[in-house]
């Protein structure tokens, strides 16, 4: 990270500008359940959505309102996806988004919103807006209760600031996040719930671009259990309270995306530690790949492999079980220049194992974070996915959580 | 099945002219772990083999022959996969069909090789020569040792057998069978080990075709995981013991499909039965698919879910984690036309939940075998996967065995 960058305990309304709040509506039995997120200012606005073809109402909304590509609030609410509700949910969306905009004295397409929870059951109106009214009365300067009133079976809260020291610029520019997600995460979409806020000043064109780099080495290369949701959506407001110039390209630019990317990636590293049932975190690294593309596809497969991850959380040195799922990625590889290495530890050299040490191999895999790297042995890019361990405590969420 | 078609309790030894044996040689610590099969005359043969880029020593060996299209007899040990072994590996397959063609006094390349079990370590060969020998001397007319003999994980013997009547021949041709397999069960591969036989007289590439279609609607068709081993092979032998002219076409040919798919079929649900920690078998049946391979894609996609499998071991009518996972199943359909069904209880329509009596689905869901089908409202295509539940058993199975 260069030295530009200073990462600090902020959230989504840290940014000039920007507040939030958090409340109980009755949604969930207790907890809040309710979130606004508010700039004071019209901002830019940009999206990356689930790529699920089953989507919830509050999806397609929001994707017509980043494509105008300006917005100044988004609403969400936890404990109910709005999900297949069909021609319901989506009057539901709107009538969320018109009382907020009422609320909050803003033009009703100016106002975002986002569903997160079970799906298949219409939303409990009345609790809705009513949570809506008392959220806009309590506008802080803080994130912190927004960002808990948007989780489901997280454990705990995910937020992350970043201040940025643009070469040039007199005064700091900075980037805030909340996200939510704990089960049903897998890449290829922009995986659970992700809300970015900035105070920089950058056009819609130039922030749809640099959040799609931001979610691809972020929210794109996490995975829990590979399922991936109706309601993925990462929002991003550009208020421009900072009063700098617009970012428009070069190094300015380049630190600026630096630095979204690593509000990104800490929050998305985040959702993978709080994974259900989760006590450990992986990166998977495959390298010597033909391109980046592949190299991503194989680390995807290895991250979901059951038996991988199981072994992962046994802390086995089950090398066998990597090759063999690096070997049903549908990528290039070549089987006799397969290489594999726990951490600093090699224990396959040319598709066969080393006698290595497998009592420091499991030792290293008893680490809180470890890297299990794979060299394909085709080529020279890489890339590196995120996933946690699959334990008995993940079948009993699951088993019992109707979501 | 027509009534042409007589199950019955057979196995691999069961078709005229087949003997085989299950020896203990010490790849285990106590259970057999060796099986000889093998044919009174020489027989075409016929494989389909694993897609995984990294394969075991014996499954380049066996495409060669299969290749050829003759063979006489099978070796296969477990306890040990003899995969990533490199050059060792690939010449100690050769010396386990060298020893068992001279036991039993064939050619070299009549002689087939698979292996199972642990992947990484060279196969200990005295042993298994030891067990070649040993097993060679005990050839009997049941296959049910054999059966034994090629377990891993396994809890139970996985062997079948049919008698077919075909129309217009005096005699009955016997179609008989053994599976092994528990974990790292996933489609698009053979899936684990199979090994077929029959007494019908079939040239080798009417045999190659006609088990690629058996093995299409049964190994195929069936996950436990979605992982697929370096390993997994199918292999059939016809030896033409029961007198019968060659079948090359018609309805005798028609009939012999139906019983050999029948056999695969039976074999591939046992796997499934065994899943590793599993304690129901769930068939996700897609309909209203563009065509058969969509049809089979999305079924698939479902069955991998651990969210869809987690439900199922809850008995949670969780229909909106079924929905969610075939939307990422990378195949057409219309959500306003999706419709979902357990058994024969329907619970979305239009796709929204119907007020379906949900206590009434959970009580289906309990069931030791249940229906889950989709109508993907774009075809009139179907497929059905096999899957079986995920639960806490497969974690502590796959976190302490090494495989």
């Amino acid at each position: 990270m260069p030295s530009m960058l200073e990462p600090f305990a902020g959230d989504a309304a840290s940014p000039r500008g920007f507040r939030a709040a958090g409340v109980h509506c009755g949604l969930k039995p207790s907890a809040l359940d309710l979130a606004l997120l508010v700039s004071q200012q019209r901002a830019t606005a940009a999206g990356v959505f689930t790529t699920n073809k089953v989507q919830a109402a509050p999806v397609g909304y929001c994707r017509e309102i980043v494509t105008a590509g300006t917005a100044q609030a988004i609403v969400i609410n936890s404990g109910n996806a709005n999900a297949c509700t069909g021609e319901q949910g989506r009057r539901d969306t709107l009538e969320m988004a018109r009382t907020a905009a009422q609320e909050l004295g803003l033009a009703r397409d100016q106002v975002l919103v986002a569903s997160t929870g079970v799906i298949g059951i219409p939303l409990p109106m009345a609790e809705v807006l009513h949570g809506i009214s008392l959220a806009a009365r309590e506008l802080q300067d803080s994130g912190q209760r927004a960002a808990e009133a948007i989780l489901t079976t997280d454990t705990f809260v995910k937020t992350c600031g970043v201040r940025l020291n643009l070469a040039g610029h007199g005064r700091p520019v900075t980037v805030g996040g909340m996200a939510k997600g704990a089960g049903m995460i897998g890449p290829d979409m922009a995986t659970t719930l992700c809300f970015l806020t900035t105070d920089a000043r950058v056009s819609a064109p130039v922030l749809k671009r640099v959040l799609t780099q931001a979610v691809d080495g972020s929210f794109n290369s996490i995975t829990v259990d590979g399922d991936t949701s109706t309601n993925d959506s990462v929002l991003l407001l550009a208020n421009g309270a900072a009063g700098l110039p617009e970012l428009t390209s070069g190094e300015a630019l380049d630190a600026f995306t630096e630095g979204l990317s690593w509000v990104a990636r800490e929050l998305a590293k985040m959702v993978v530690r709080d994974g259900e049932g989760a006590t450990r975190v992986v990166a998977i690294t495959v390298q010597g790949a033909r391109d980046v593309g592949e190299a991503r596809q194989a680390a995807r497969t290895v991250a979901n492999s059951p038996l991988v991850k199981t072994a992962i959380h046994g802390a086995q040195p089950n090398w066998g079980r990597l090759v063999c799922a690096v070997g049903r990625a549908g990528v290039a590889l070549d089987p006799d220049r397969l290489r594999v290495w726990f951490n600093d530890l090699q224990v396959v050299e040319g598709g066969v194992g080393l006698s290595a040490d497998l009592t420091e191999a499991a030792r290293e895999l008893e680490a809180p974070e470890t890297e299990l790297r794979l060299d394909l042995g085709v080529g020279s890019d890489r890339a590196t996915v995120w996933t946690c361990d699959l334990t008995e405590e993940y079948i009993r969420i699951n088993g019992s959580y109707m979501s």
